[in-house]
């Protein structure tokens, strides 16, 4: 089996990592029963009132858990209503309206209780209430503990693009429980590992190997070959933003798959495809278009093609989005520099590139051929 | 006549300030003529694509002059109705909807033409939209050219505060043009000179003498006047901002009659009383209040009291705000700090201080015969 090395405690197969930041640097703890957990919190709670952002769907799981967690402090919280399409601003406002009808002054802290909607909506919120409060994650879908606690992006959408109003706004720690998993649909669970494989892919290919060999145990929810893949990934990421704060280069890197992926989501109309699901496309369609360019042999498209499949994800994308929407949809995601398309693509399993090389009529033979290829 | 210095350039009257922040210093430029002059702008722009946010009042009298002024790069606009009741999160939405249908991208500069709530609003859309973009204040109004240009602080309000939503993004350059001030109402001009005012009781004795001589030739905007009053507010408050980027300490100080004046804007109904005027108010109300406390003799409440009384501004605040109502919306004021309420106070002119020892029976005893003092 490829040794992805010791965990930081064996006995409770809990990983710490330390994301670098300076004085922004925050932990990451990733294990099972941190959720109730007061020394979990202590340490990263400003003042001693608490608002906790989650939604109609996570808050009768665990926020009892959460509460338990803060019994120290003075808590309320504020519950969104469920999904990406309430990734908005006057969602957003429903956080200002709570905190504010109950005088939170700006010594408070937010905690995020849900997936990568309540946490960039709350970190949005942390970032601009007040100007700023400090605010902690307790992501409980896989694709938010792999992937939206590490980087500081939050923000909320527009109709006409994703993530398009936002800030960087780093939390003060990640709580990162991997019971939350156990009540996690399993169409979600398939949508985090879209990005786990992203990161194989970006710049880990020992990782990519591990989880060729792991797919199942992960979707079997085995503990330990969870809280490695989130480590893993969140370590991989972290390298990368660690690097790169603020996304002027490696960063872009990170990209891999969403710019394909954010177009199925838009095109499908918000909350048809899951992010994860989209993404998982996406990194298909990147294996393809480098293997047009002669990048990629057939075996390494082939082994991107099957680990997706693997984990339960879609490989087709939706039929009806026609090529020049597709085009259009693309231009409009950030990835657009003076008008100029930049992808990111493979030179190799774990050998990601950014590119403005991409001629379009290639991007667009790619598209059009996309369904097919899948098959 | 007291001597505030020499200016940059004494041919033209024009001024240049460096905030020193670092990675984000920026310049601040005062004189006459600067709005068409390309040079202020070529250094400072990002990218070759720049949308002017302005509004209704300003963009029929300035929007040509900027346009000629950044004649190299290409330019859109977005013109927002004008008014402190629009500082809002559906206003500040109308920026992001222009940006994302002409599809401006990251490389993108914003130029806020206009008084403080255009630029508080373009200012905030320039650090959330894409997370992040450039910006340049062009500010018109005396208030936002002595203070809304420094220090950073964008955002809009909410129903239930004054700039409860924001964030700290520092513009790339400010470039105040004097000139702009012919076409602004006396009214709006006393507000401006509210916070001049504020600067020399803060910290700058000299400043307040000089403006005891200089307040007829501010209100009859003699140029050299007014261009000398805003170098030395914007350098005071420089100064300040530099040593407290985050308003942790010193920075609270600038906040001298704003928690009474935020309760009379808030309580009057925003858009009734001009910022500055209720500013005015509230640095009377200061000096009295410290005047009970004993900090301050009555000559110098009356120095206060009578400089304010020159400049045009209200002494009364409004006789309908109840002082219970008064405290409340003093309460939900960012100068709460866990429920004890910190006040700015005067223990001289020239010498400002931040304290927590106002008795919460004399804060309503002074509140109370606000009305009565200013007679």
């Amino acid at each position: 089996m490829t040794d992805l090395g010791p965990v930081t405690n064996p006995a409770s197969a809990q990983h710490r990592l330390d994301v670098e930041l300076g004085e922004r640097a925050y932990p990451i703890v990733i294990g099972r029963g941190l959720l109730t957990d007061p020394e979990q919190y202590r340490p990263f709670v400003i003042g001693r009132r608490v608002m906790i952002v989650s939604n109609e769907t996570v808050a009768p799981l665990y926020l009892e858990a959460v509460r338990q967690g803060l019994a120290d402090f003075e808590t309320a919280e504020v519950i969104l209503p469920d999904g990406e399409q309430h990734k908005d601003l006057a969602t957003l406002n429903r956080i200002f309206d709570a905190l504010l009808e109950q005088h939170f002054g700006r010594d408070t802290t937010l905690v995020a209780l849900g997936g990568g909607v309540v946490g960039d909506m709350a970190g949005f919120a942390a970032a601009c209430y007040q100007r700023g409060v400090p605010f902690i994650q307790v992501p409980t879908t896989l694709l938010a503990q792999v992937d939206s606690s590490v980087g500081g992006k939050t923000g909320v959408n527009h109709p006409a693009g994703k993530n398009m109003i936002g800030a960087f706004h780093q939390p003060r720690a990640v709580i990162a429980d991997t019971d939350t998993l156990a009540t996690l649909p399993g169409r979600e669970l398939s949508a985090g590992l879209a990005e786990v494989i992203k990161y194989g892919l970006i710049a880990d290919r020992p990782f990519f190997d591990w989880l060729e060999e792991q797919a199942e145990s992960l979707r079997a929810l085995e503990p330990a070959a969870l809280a490695t893949a989130i480590a893993r990934s969140c370590r991989n990421k972290a390298q990368v933003v660690a690097a790169d704060e603020r996304e002027a280069g490696q960063r872009a890197l990170l990209n891999l798959g969403h710019t394909f992926g954010h177009a199925i989501e838009a095109g499908a109309g918000y909350g048809e495809w899951l992010h994860g699901e989209a993404v998982g496309v996406g990194l298909v369609m990147a294996a393809r278009l480098s293997r047009r360019l002669g990048w990629l042999d057939e075996e390494a498209v082939s082994r991107v093609r099957r680990l997706v499949s693997r984990c339960g994800l879609p490989l087709v994308p939706p039929a009806d989005l026609a090529p020049e929407r597709w085009l259009e949809l693309m231009a409009v995601d950030k990835k657009v520099q003076d008008g100029q398309l930049r992808l990111v693509l493979l030179r190799g399993i774990g050998e990601a590139v950014l590119t403005s090389d991409v001629d379009a009529d290639l991007l667009r033979a790619s598209i059009q051929s996309a369904p097919a290829d899948a098959l």
